[in-house]
């Protein structure tokens, strides 16, 4: 993976809505790799259920139903 | 759940990376929602083995371990 779309910003609030005190920018970095990982792998699940529905636009119950499957595997 | 940290810009984009032509707005939404909740999940867990470790900064490895047990649940 090159250049992430998730900034490491919002992961270090993330940690700290967690109830952390400190984050190194490392941690915070390998946070935004993992969750831009799970965030593709829901939405090529989503794209097929929205093919399938004969739409080019993925709406949110296609993530819904794409997320539930994505983390059952 | 109120304001999310995840803002959905980031979103449209992964969904782009993904294939998708169009991804609509609440789309979006429900993917920085679930992204956030995971997210949390993992640096809680992420935070106990810190704590474990007599940290009270978060590094790369306790993400890594966290996230390996977070999506095995």
């Amino acid at each position: 993976m090159t250049k992430l779309e998730i900034a490491t910003a919002p992961m270090h609030r993330l940690c700290k809505k967690a109830g952390a005190e400190r984050v190194s920018e490392k941690a915070a970095q390998e946070l935004a790799k993992v969750l831009e990982e799970i965030g593709i792998k829901i939405a090529k699940e989503a794209l097929d259920f929205a093919t399938h529905s004969g739409r080019k636009t993925i709406k949110s119950e296609d993530i819904e139903i794409a997320t539930r499957k994505a983390l059952e595997k």
